[in-house]
């Protein structure tokens, strides 16, 4: 069977080219005479396979040296609890709610102090990003917290909330590594990494120095605490070593292709084939506000189920494959991240033209 | 390079046959046309993934239908923490310390309520398992927790201890699916893959379910809670998915070998080509107490560290790698898990007969 687009909001599609490079070295990684999967994390040949990830990650980002990279586990669900156990010193944080992500993270939030939901958009399913130009942040909360892309919903702030002063917290899940980014405004950038960087089951935490507390919460678990990992540079317990190295080599695709500049421009490129179309389309519409259309997750339906549905087992045959929408929203939502290339938005676009055509409107 | 003969004591050797088949179908796993890394963990494919493998698990372990199975990440260490904060509802627990990885957990245990080290082996450097035949457990404890194979150590519980009715709790990361157990004497099973099963990443738990609580210690993440992970099957968020997938290989290929009855006797035979040199050699020396002897992990040494050291050089020339042992017991260790060929053993022996030879001793 052909590979076939695979639109899946994560985990997603990896490079064809890193794929391929895993095929290879499964028996022997570099001459090792083992597979990644086999070695020693505390082996040198491993420790420069974590090291150069971290390396390449740091240059693509440009990440300061105040920062610390750490890679964990977990999923961001993990983060939910770590990041107040972590930093809630005054027992209290906002939270932007933009969807799912953000509102599970708030009500993590809650078990650990006074969560405040600062502003929401849950007023209309989610469909906008809330004006943060000027929020009422009391001044003792410990962090600002938002998810910056909303991958069940398909919004993106294309402004920073107006922080404050306060130490601002993002879940990158969904956008990670799809454009420049200024750590310094950030005191957290986390994400989960199975959707534009490499497979389920490892974390990235890029975390501000000073942020690293001493005391969590008490209670608290070892390998909860910041300080563990950034002690240990990612390495107290075994790490999952392969998934790691799976995104070590993505990060050098993304180098080999221009870095994060580059990413940018091929992605608005990609996401205006489809998004263009959405505007000129009297079958198929958009459901986010336009202007705040994520690049990475693009929500759409036909505002009729069976026509849904029908489209969607059409894209399926076309191999067009994971574009239902999620539950909640429902219709399709194709995610085009980084690896996703622009042929096959351009197919997805054919497909849909046809289809719409075939609905004599 | 041809592959070497890997006693690292985890990440550990797999079967090649499983490493083949997961580089054959790197771009398209069972003509779905993709990566098992790329796909959905809410898809149809992926949980047919899933639910083989708790089913073949069930299968070799004999697992009664009132245990449930979890896939979760964070390793043993992270279990160290969600044992206590699920179970310890008196708050007390008895531990007995066999090594680094029990001492850890009754440390962490120590966080969450009165940990009792109710026996040790700390007094001969870990080399033995204590008499567990009549301990002095309080009758309130919540659970008595062992560390079944001590990887560093190389010792392992030959008959469990007497745990008096109550709940036995058991670290089985180096010893998982090395021989049949009763599963019905434990509480809880659990273990980090990276030893004996699949790639690290993923921790494996078994527990009746009687056992998993409603309500857990105040702070509880909801990702520590056992509770959310039995409700969801694994899938309450996205689970190490390429990891599980691995492991459900490793599960086909133990099946495919005639299950856990038939491994114990090839781990037998196979531990003892290496048991019964040590017994017989001038040089090496067996490290444990004869009665307590892993049949995963080998710790031996001639005594001298400038000999050890001339050995492990040697060896590695010869293709035998990560022999070195754990830095606090020095001197050699050969991890020898399911995967570990008898070919790999009968050439180290033969490599440390030679060597001996050499001495003229």
């Amino acid at each position: 069977m052909p590979r076939v687009y695979n639109f899946s909001a994560g985990p997603a599609v990896l490079p064809e080219e890193v794929l391929t490079e895993c095929a290879e070295e499964m028996l022997d990684f570099n001459g090792s005479g083992m597979s990644v999967m086999e070695m020693s994390h505390r082996s040198k040949v491993y420790d420069d396979i974590i090291k150069e990830a971290e390396a390449d990650l740091r240059k693509l980002m440009d990440i300061p040296d105040n920062y610390k990279v750490l890679f964990l586990q977990g999923g961001a669900s993990q983060q939910f609890a770590m990041i107040p156990m972590n930093l809630m010193k005054n027992k209290k944080a906002a939270y932007i709610i933009t969807g799912e992500w953000s509102k599970k993270a708030y009500q993590e939030g809650l078990i650990y102090g006074e969560a405040i939901p600062l502003a929401s958009s849950e007023d209309q399913k989610f469909s906008y990003i809330p004006d943060c130009s000027d929020l009422d942040i009391p001044a003792d909360v410990d962090y600002l917290y938002i998810c910056e892309n909303n991958t069940i919903y398909g919004t993106k702030y294309k402004k920073l909330p107006n922080a404050k002063g306060h130490t601002l917290i993002a879940d990158f899940s969904s956008c990670f590594l799809s454009e420049p980014v200024d750590v310094t405004k950030y005191g957290i950038i986390f994400g989960g990494v199975q959707k534009n960087i490499g497979p389920a089951g490892v974390v990235i935490v890029i975390i501000r120095d000073d942020l690293v507390p001493d005391e969590c919460l008490p209670g608290t678990p070892t390998m909860l605490k910041f300080k563990t990992h950034v002690k240990a540079e990612s390495l107290y317990n075994t790490p999952p070593a392969y998934g790691i190295y799976v995104c070590g080599k993505v990060f050098k695709w993304l180098l080999k292709k221009g870095g994060l500049t580059a990413m940018k421009e091929y992605n608005e490129k990609k996401a205006a084939v489809l998004y263009d179309f959405l505007d000129e389309s009297k079958l198929f519409k958009g459901v986010v506000r336009k202007e705040d259309r994520s690049l990475m997750n693009v929500c759409f339906n036909t505002g009729r189920e069976d026509l849904d549905n029908e489209f969607l087992k059409e894209a399926k045959a076309a191999g067009l494959d994971n574009l239902k929408g999620y539950r909640t929203v429902g219709g399709m939502r194709a995610s085009i991240y980084n690896a996703m290339p622009i042929a096959g938005v351009e197919k997805l676009v054919e497909c849909m033209r046809a289809f719409e055509k075939r609905q004599n409107l």
